[in-house]
């Protein structure tokens, strides 16, 4: 899948130069995880920003997730503090107590009115949040802030993570550059606790909360909401999307501009989704599922998540399997209009299954299923619409990483 | 659970002599499966019988699937004919005439007019059946009819089954004794390619098709809709109920004699959904996920399939971790009405969390995570409805299973 590849370059080209005009950040450890780890992450930008976000659906909501929800009902903010090690979930009234505490250690530190700093936690849950070590480390915290600092940022917020997730990208309107970058946590396959994923834009356009709101949910709708792992959802799941109006761009209405930030928002997203879903030793390879000719665009979503979520298609995934009885099987239980004479099965451009019947063609979908990222289609012929998701595998160090008893 | 130990000794009390008046089976190996193994079997009736049936709500439906709803429309019929190592799904026009072609060969041998026999396969999809060798073993597998042969012919339906699955229980009316026999494949760790579960109750009552009927769904319902291996359904799942006359009781309406058979539909059916559980070298343990206090009979339900079918769940079992994040996180995104501060979760009489926070009591509840059968209880205090359902664990053996390229 070259998008992965095109993601995975993209990042490196930036490692060192992840800047976007008027934010900084710091990542420190702050003790809350084990052996100095990084564990301690602040983004600010030196003005006011737009501020928008998306939450987890998940009934059950972290303290962090509850006291953002409520705060960016302003739509306006300064900057987020997040913590990794630590989940601040299932902690009842003293976790929101906590969450708020720890806002106003940087909220004070930096003379910030009250409310300015959203807050954001990962890691294990139930353990009441260690507070004390946290007011501690923000001094050092709010002093290692700089143009910089995203590389320790990104660092700071990892838990299972195997590589830290940053994408900048930019681009030329008629009003000027926008730049958009963004930092991310969450690993493909998800370990001990939570499946918890952040992920933070920052722009230097200057835009009204609503449009950003939009431009955030598409891109959101793209990506992190198409990729699957396992059927689960974190109590902490969080998106935010900062804009500080410090580059010259303002957008004030849909048109050119809005468009080129909506398009720079949707790839750096789907850079970082595709980053995810690859990341962990579990993972063993990202396979695209790619549905076309259903009868209705959400029959075209659930059919490629049932096939993405099937244990039994994600363990062939693995296995190096090109098993179309299993897909044609997930296809039959998805609750769309379908009918298997009528069902083509791909993998890359080996077809496998052609109107229902087995094309005898196994030995070469079985080399493309060596391939560590490929792109499995199902055409129903039987409509226009389609939806594409991406997946992983499901193999030995899943289960291996999750049945491990929490440390 | 002392459901499931309850069922595998009444299963070995029976194992000599599970014998319905009025019905005789064979089992053989008619060179289908490798290694001279039994795949082919026969269940007969000396005299027609009411038929009912339940069949896979898969869209994709396998050959013998089709061919057997559409005879049961009669509801009558003499018997069936089962093959594993073939599932005859995904083969076209050509499958549906080799699934009448095999239910002829039978008919022809016994004499019976065209449409009396049933047909149910199992095994691998995407592969003619082998009629041929079919056609060949039929004279000996009839000629092994016998009342006791219901032995041969479970050990003929297994696929990965790691052992048979038979159960025979009588109970008195005052019309007379009623027999009910069962016999069934399904392993708990679903194997290459299909999760194909196939069941055969067999009676000596006589009653209406309509009142089978009911009887079989309402059986199915507390049983095999309520076991949970992984989230895929087969092409080929199958539940057949014969009922001969051969007893002295006669059921005309609902009433005592009903209520009987009902139980015992029941109890069967229950007893051989908990050894498919239980079977298979991936299972090692079997959980009983109880959910009571939801708003709705309709929510309880959601709410334990969404824990049943969690991937981080299902491995935190397989570890012997009592990972209530996990399970209250399922919960979360279950879509029923929940508050976490109301929720209790305990496993067997060990409660890890009391409205919605956790008791300090982890290392007893691993202690019960090291049994082999436990009861995962949540109370959503939230109404008074419940549900119940059985699952096992995830754990390597599934990925070993599920994984291995079919052969």
């Amino acid at each position: 899948m070259p998008t992965l590849k095109k993601g995975r370059a993209a990042l490196k080209g930036v490692r060192a130069g992840l800047v976007v005009s008027g934010f900084s950040a710091s990542g420190i450890s702050a003790g809350i995880k084990k052996g100095r780890k990084k564990d301690l992450a602040l983004i600010l930008s030196t003005r006011p920003c737009t501020v928008a976000g998306l939450f987890t659906k998940n009934s059950v909501k972290a303290a962090p997730v509850l006291l953002s929800m409520e705060r960016i009902k302003g739509a306006r903010a300064r900057g987020v503090l997040i913590n990794s090690g630590n989940a601040n979930a299932c902690t009842g009234k003293r976790g929101l107590r906590d969450a708020e505490d720890c806002a106003a250690f940087v909220e004070k530190a930096l003379g910030l009115e009250r409310g300015g700093i959203l807050v954001c936690s990962t890691g294990v849950i139930g353990v009441p949040l260690p507070v004390e070590r946290i007011k501690k480390a923000v001094p050092r915290l709010v002093k290692g802030l700089s143009p910089q600092g995203f590389e320790e940022a990104s660092e700071a917020i990892m838990t299972t993570d195997a590589f830290p997730k940053r994408v900048l990208l930019k681009a030329e309107t008629e009003g000027g550059r926008i730049t958009v970058a963004g930092i991310a946590k969450g690993a493909g396959m998800i370990c001990p606790d939570m499946a918890t994923m952040l992920a933070f834009l920052l722009t230097d356009v200057r835009i009204s909360a609503r449009l950003l709101k939009s431009a955030l949910k598409r891109a959101v709708e793209g990506s992190f909401n198409r990729i699957v792992v396992d059927n689960d959802t974190s109590t902490n799941d969080t998106v935010l999307a900062f804009a500080n109006g410090s580059g010259g761009v303002r957008i004030s209405s849909r048109g050119p501009a809005f468009d080129t930030l909506l398009n720079l928002f949707e790839e750096v997203s789907k850079r970082l989704a595709l980053m995810m879903v690859s990341d962990g030793e579990g993972a063993t390879k990202v396979v695209e599922i790619n549905v076309k000719g259903a009868a209705t665009p959400s029959q075209a979503e659930r059919a490629a998540r049932a096939i993405a979520t099937s244990f039994l298609v994600k363990t062939a995934f693995f296995g190096g399997d090109p098993n179309w009885g299993r897909i044609i099987a997930a296809l039959g239980r998805a609750g769309v209009k379908m009918r298997e004479d009528l069902t083509d099965i791909s993998f890359d451009n080996v077809m496998v299954l052609k109107r229902g019947l087995p094309t005898g063609r196994e030995g070469a979908a079985a080399r493309v299923l060596k391939k560590k990222s490929l792109i499995l289609t199902v055409d129903l012929n039987s409509g226009g619409a389609g939806f594409r998701l991406w997946t992983s595998d499901l193999g030995f160090d899943y289960v291996r990483l999750n049945s491990a008893y929490r440390t």
